[in-house]
Protein backbone atom coordinates (compact mmCIF):
# COMPACT_ATOMS: atom_id res chain seq x y z
CA UNK A 1 0.00 0.00 0.00
CA UNK A 2 1.68 3.32 -1.29
CA UNK A 3 0.39 6.51 0.60
CA UNK A 4 0.06 10.62 -0.36
CA UNK A 5 1.45 12.84 1.62
CA UNK A 6 -2.38 14.25 1.97
CA UNK A 7 -3.68 11.03 2.56
CA UNK A 8 -1.69 11.11 5.62
CA UNK A 9 -2.77 14.60 6.98
CA UNK A 10 -6.12 13.89 6.35
CA UNK A 11 -5.25 10.72 8.31
CA UNK A 12 -3.60 12.21 11.04
CA UNK A 13 -6.14 15.01 11.70
CA UNK A 14 -8.32 12.37 12.10
CA UNK A 15 -6.52 9.87 14.05
CA UNK A 16 -2.86 10.58 14.61
CA UNK A 17 -1.88 11.85 18.57
CA UNK A 18 0.59 14.22 19.66
CA UNK A 19 1.64 12.96 23.15
CA UNK A 20 4.24 14.13 25.83
CA UNK A 21 4.33 11.55 28.78
CA UNK A 22 5.82 12.82 31.59
CA UNK A 23 7.04 9.63 34.45
CA UNK A 24 9.06 9.23 36.96
CA UNK A 25 12.05 7.80 36.44
CA UNK A 26 14.63 7.77 39.31
CA UNK A 27 17.95 7.80 37.38
CA UNK A 28 17.23 10.83 35.24
CA UNK A 29 18.64 14.10 36.81
CA UNK A 30 15.72 15.55 37.17
CA UNK A 31 13.52 12.78 38.40
CA UNK A 32 11.24 12.50 35.68
CA UNK A 33 11.76 11.11 32.00
CA UNK A 34 9.72 13.40 28.85
CA UNK A 35 8.46 10.94 26.47
CA UNK A 36 7.38 12.73 23.22
CA UNK A 37 5.73 10.23 20.78
CA UNK A 38 3.55 10.36 17.35
CA UNK A 39 0.86 7.64 17.70
CA UNK A 40 -1.37 6.27 15.16
CA UNK A 41 -3.69 3.48 16.42
CA UNK A 42 -6.05 1.17 14.83
CA UNK A 43 -8.12 -1.76 15.21
CA UNK A 44 -5.36 -4.71 14.05
CA UNK A 45 -7.74 -5.88 11.25
CA UNK A 46 -6.38 -2.17 9.70
CA UNK A 47 -2.47 -2.97 10.28
CA UNK A 48 -1.65 -2.84 6.81
CA UNK A 49 -2.20 1.22 7.30
CA UNK A 50 0.16 1.48 9.89
CA UNK A 51 3.00 -0.56 8.70
CA UNK A 52 2.71 1.69 5.69
CA UNK A 53 2.88 4.51 7.53
CA UNK A 54 6.15 2.99 9.11
CA UNK A 55 7.13 1.94 5.18
CA UNK A 56 6.47 5.83 4.37
CA UNK A 57 8.13 7.42 7.48
CA UNK A 58 11.12 4.82 7.53
CA UNK A 59 10.72 4.65 11.68
CA UNK A 60 9.05 3.29 14.21
CA UNK A 61 7.47 0.36 15.24
CA UNK A 62 4.06 -1.26 14.64
CA UNK A 63 3.11 -2.61 18.03
CA UNK A 64 0.08 -3.97 20.19
CA UNK A 65 -1.71 -1.45 21.72
CA UNK A 66 -4.59 -2.34 24.21
CA UNK A 67 -7.39 -4.53 23.08
CA UNK A 68 -7.71 -5.74 19.62
CA UNK A 69 -5.91 -2.03 18.79
CA UNK A 70 -2.59 -2.00 17.33
CA UNK A 71 -0.64 1.23 16.54
CA UNK A 72 2.69 2.56 14.94
CA UNK A 73 4.75 4.53 17.00
CA UNK A 74 7.78 7.02 16.79
CA UNK A 75 9.28 8.04 19.79
CA UNK A 76 12.75 8.36 18.97
CA UNK A 77 13.70 11.99 19.07
CA UNK A 78 16.13 12.25 16.52
CA UNK A 79 13.46 10.92 14.08
CA UNK A 80 10.88 12.97 15.70
CA UNK A 81 13.14 16.04 14.83
CA UNK A 82 14.14 14.86 11.58
CA UNK A 83 11.50 13.20 10.11
CA UNK A 84 8.15 13.40 11.75
CA UNK A 85 7.86 17.31 12.10
CA UNK A 86 9.50 18.19 9.34
CA UNK A 87 6.73 16.74 7.05
CA UNK A 88 3.92 18.56 9.22
CA UNK A 89 5.85 21.27 8.36
CA UNK A 90 5.76 20.50 5.26
CA UNK A 91 1.84 19.40 4.75
CA UNK A 92 0.10 21.23 7.45
CA UNK A 93 -2.78 19.52 9.65
CA UNK A 94 -5.76 21.47 8.76
CA UNK A 95 -7.83 20.50 12.04
CA UNK A 96 -7.17 22.03 15.83
CA UNK A 97 -4.39 18.94 15.89
CA UNK A 98 -2.25 21.66 14.34
CA UNK A 99 -2.08 23.32 17.57
CA UNK A 100 -1.05 20.07 19.28
CA UNK A 101 1.43 19.40 17.08
CA UNK A 102 3.12 23.25 17.19
CA UNK A 103 3.15 22.04 21.33
CA UNK A 104 5.14 19.06 20.55
CA UNK A 105 7.10 20.63 18.18
CA UNK A 106 8.71 22.97 21.40
CA UNK A 107 9.06 20.51 23.81
CA UNK A 108 11.37 18.47 21.01
CA UNK A 109 12.79 21.02 20.13
CA UNK A 110 13.35 22.23 23.98
CA UNK A 111 14.52 18.41 24.61
CA UNK A 112 17.12 18.43 21.58
CA UNK A 113 18.95 21.09 23.31
CA UNK A 114 18.62 19.18 26.67
CA UNK A 115 15.72 21.70 28.09
CA UNK A 116 14.48 19.20 30.05
CA UNK A 117 17.34 18.56 31.84
CA UNK A 118 16.73 21.69 33.91
CA UNK A 119 14.13 22.25 36.54
CA UNK A 120 12.87 25.36 35.02
CA UNK A 121 12.92 23.75 31.10
CA UNK A 122 11.07 20.78 32.94
CA UNK A 123 8.55 23.69 34.47
CA UNK A 124 8.16 25.01 31.26
CA UNK A 125 7.18 21.35 29.41
CA UNK A 126 4.87 20.70 32.26
CA UNK A 127 2.68 23.89 31.13
CA UNK A 128 3.00 23.52 27.66
CA UNK A 129 1.39 19.36 28.26
CA UNK A 130 -0.96 20.39 30.37
CA UNK A 131 -2.72 22.81 27.80
CA UNK A 132 -2.19 20.11 25.26
CA UNK A 133 -4.02 17.98 27.76
CA UNK A 134 -6.72 20.94 28.18
CA UNK A 135 -7.64 20.88 24.71
CA UNK A 136 -8.20 16.84 24.35
CA UNK A 137 -10.19 17.03 27.48
CA UNK A 138 -12.39 20.17 26.19
CA UNK A 139 -12.66 18.54 22.62
CA UNK A 140 -13.66 15.08 23.74
CA UNK A 141 -10.31 13.69 21.97
CA UNK A 142 -9.06 12.11 25.05
CA UNK A 143 -9.67 8.32 23.18
CA UNK A 144 -7.37 8.25 20.64
CA UNK A 145 -4.40 9.43 22.72
CA UNK A 146 -2.26 7.04 24.94
CA UNK A 147 -3.04 7.88 29.07
CA UNK B 1 -9.70 26.41 3.72
CA UNK B 2 -9.38 24.27 0.22
CA UNK B 3 -8.84 20.82 0.65
CA UNK B 4 -7.27 18.31 -1.26
CA UNK B 5 -9.06 15.11 -2.92
CA UNK B 6 -6.57 12.67 -0.64
CA UNK B 7 -6.27 14.93 2.48
CA UNK B 8 -10.65 14.02 1.97
CA UNK B 9 -9.57 10.39 1.83
CA UNK B 10 -7.08 10.44 5.06
CA UNK B 11 -10.11 12.02 6.71
CA UNK B 12 -12.55 10.21 5.93
CA UNK B 13 -10.82 6.89 6.62
CA UNK B 14 -10.29 8.17 9.77
CA UNK B 15 -13.04 10.38 10.75
CA UNK B 16 -16.07 9.59 8.05
CA UNK B 17 -19.33 7.16 8.64
CA UNK B 18 -21.27 5.48 6.04
CA UNK B 19 -24.53 4.79 7.71
CA UNK B 20 -28.40 3.51 7.09
CA UNK B 21 -30.69 3.80 9.41
CA UNK B 22 -34.05 2.04 9.24
CA UNK B 23 -37.10 3.15 11.09
CA UNK B 24 -40.35 2.68 11.43
CA UNK B 25 -43.02 5.06 9.29
CA UNK B 26 -45.90 4.16 9.05
CA UNK B 27 -46.39 6.37 5.66
CA UNK B 28 -43.99 4.47 3.64
CA UNK B 29 -45.27 1.36 1.65
CA UNK B 30 -43.22 -1.11 3.51
CA UNK B 31 -43.65 0.45 6.94
CA UNK B 32 -39.89 1.58 7.25
CA UNK B 33 -38.08 4.54 6.11
CA UNK B 34 -34.11 3.67 4.53
CA UNK B 35 -32.20 6.41 4.94
CA UNK B 36 -28.76 6.53 4.29
CA UNK B 37 -26.22 9.26 4.98
CA UNK B 38 -22.87 10.14 4.68
CA UNK B 39 -21.84 11.66 7.94
CA UNK B 40 -18.10 13.43 9.39
CA UNK B 41 -18.41 14.60 12.86
CA UNK B 42 -16.20 17.23 15.15
CA UNK B 43 -15.85 19.22 17.86
CA UNK B 44 -17.40 22.27 16.98
CA UNK B 45 -13.76 24.06 17.02
CA UNK B 46 -13.08 22.46 14.23
CA UNK B 47 -16.09 23.26 12.15
CA UNK B 48 -14.29 24.78 9.51
CA UNK B 49 -12.90 21.53 8.28
CA UNK B 50 -16.66 20.41 7.89
CA UNK B 51 -17.66 23.51 6.37
CA UNK B 52 -14.73 23.14 3.76
CA UNK B 53 -16.10 19.56 3.28
CA UNK B 54 -19.69 21.29 2.26
CA UNK B 55 -17.89 23.50 0.50
CA UNK B 56 -15.64 20.93 -2.00
CA UNK B 57 -18.69 18.36 -2.54
CA UNK B 58 -21.11 21.23 -2.90
CA UNK B 59 -23.90 19.25 -1.20
CA UNK B 60 -25.25 18.52 2.41
CA UNK B 61 -25.46 20.20 5.17
CA UNK B 62 -23.32 21.37 8.44
CA UNK B 63 -25.66 21.07 11.73
CA UNK B 64 -24.88 20.62 15.56
CA UNK B 65 -24.41 16.84 16.44
CA UNK B 66 -25.06 15.70 20.10
CA UNK B 67 -23.12 17.69 22.65
CA UNK B 68 -20.06 20.27 21.40
CA UNK B 69 -19.88 18.21 18.76
CA UNK B 70 -21.31 19.10 14.76
CA UNK B 71 -21.49 17.35 11.62
CA UNK B 72 -21.44 16.97 8.08
CA UNK B 73 -24.20 14.78 6.43
CA UNK B 74 -25.28 14.20 3.03
CA UNK B 75 -28.71 12.61 2.94
CA UNK B 76 -30.19 13.40 -0.45
CA UNK B 77 -30.11 10.18 -2.82
CA UNK B 78 -29.40 12.17 -5.74
CA UNK B 79 -26.10 13.76 -4.13
CA UNK B 80 -25.26 10.49 -2.49
CA UNK B 81 -25.30 8.82 -5.67
CA UNK B 82 -24.06 11.46 -8.04
CA UNK B 83 -21.19 13.20 -6.03
CA UNK B 84 -19.81 11.60 -2.93
CA UNK B 85 -19.93 7.52 -4.29
CA UNK B 86 -18.28 8.29 -7.49
CA UNK B 87 -15.67 10.84 -5.66
CA UNK B 88 -14.90 7.63 -3.61
CA UNK B 89 -14.69 5.22 -6.17
CA UNK B 90 -12.17 7.82 -7.89
CA UNK B 91 -10.61 8.19 -4.65
CA UNK B 92 -10.28 4.50 -2.96
CA UNK B 93 -10.04 4.01 1.26
CA UNK B 94 -7.48 2.34 2.52
CA UNK B 95 -8.74 1.53 5.79
CA UNK B 96 -11.60 -1.16 6.04
CA UNK B 97 -13.70 1.65 6.04
CA UNK B 98 -13.86 0.92 2.10
CA UNK B 99 -16.18 -2.30 3.59
CA UNK B 100 -18.59 -0.27 4.87
CA UNK B 101 -18.57 1.88 1.31
CA UNK B 102 -19.38 -0.79 -0.61
CA UNK B 103 -21.94 -2.37 1.46
CA UNK B 104 -23.33 1.38 1.44
CA UNK B 105 -23.08 1.88 -2.47
CA UNK B 106 -24.86 -1.21 -2.97
CA UNK B 107 -27.70 0.03 -0.86
CA UNK B 108 -27.86 3.22 -1.87
CA UNK B 109 -27.95 1.35 -5.48
CA UNK B 110 -30.99 -0.50 -4.89
CA UNK B 111 -32.83 2.38 -3.07
CA UNK B 112 -32.49 4.72 -7.03
CA UNK B 113 -34.08 1.32 -8.18
CA UNK B 114 -36.65 1.68 -5.73
CA UNK B 115 -35.60 -1.45 -4.21
CA UNK B 116 -36.45 -0.49 -0.71
CA UNK B 117 -40.12 -0.13 -1.66
CA UNK B 118 -40.50 -4.00 -1.53
CA UNK B 119 -40.44 -7.01 0.98
CA UNK B 120 -37.23 -8.62 -0.64
CA UNK B 121 -35.60 -5.84 -1.18
CA UNK B 122 -36.15 -4.33 2.50
CA UNK B 123 -34.91 -7.60 3.75
CA UNK B 124 -31.70 -7.83 1.75
CA UNK B 125 -31.04 -4.23 2.84
CA UNK B 126 -31.60 -4.74 6.40
CA UNK B 127 -28.96 -8.13 5.49
CA UNK B 128 -26.40 -5.48 4.08
CA UNK B 129 -26.92 -2.97 7.13
CA UNK B 130 -26.57 -5.88 9.42
CA UNK B 131 -23.27 -6.60 8.36
CA UNK B 132 -21.94 -3.40 8.51
CA UNK B 133 -23.04 -3.14 12.04
CA UNK B 134 -21.52 -6.26 12.85
CA UNK B 135 -17.88 -4.66 11.34
CA UNK B 136 -18.39 -1.79 13.48
CA UNK B 137 -18.84 -3.74 16.97
CA UNK B 138 -16.02 -5.41 16.54
CA UNK B 139 -13.97 -2.85 15.22
CA UNK B 140 -15.03 -0.92 18.08
CA UNK B 141 -15.75 2.28 15.98
CA UNK B 142 -19.33 2.61 16.85
CA UNK B 143 -18.11 6.08 18.52
CA UNK B 144 -18.13 7.97 14.83
CA UNK B 145 -21.01 6.50 13.50
CA UNK B 146 -25.15 7.44 14.47
CA UNK B 147 -26.75 4.83 16.37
Amino acid sequence: MDLEAQWIVGFTDGEGCFHVGIARHSEMSMGYQVLPEFVVVQHKRDAKVLHALKKYFGCGVVRSDRGDRMCWRVRKLDHLSGIVIPFFERHELKTLKRQDFLAFRRVVRMMAKGGHLTAEGLAQIRRIVEGMNQRHVRSGKVKSCPP
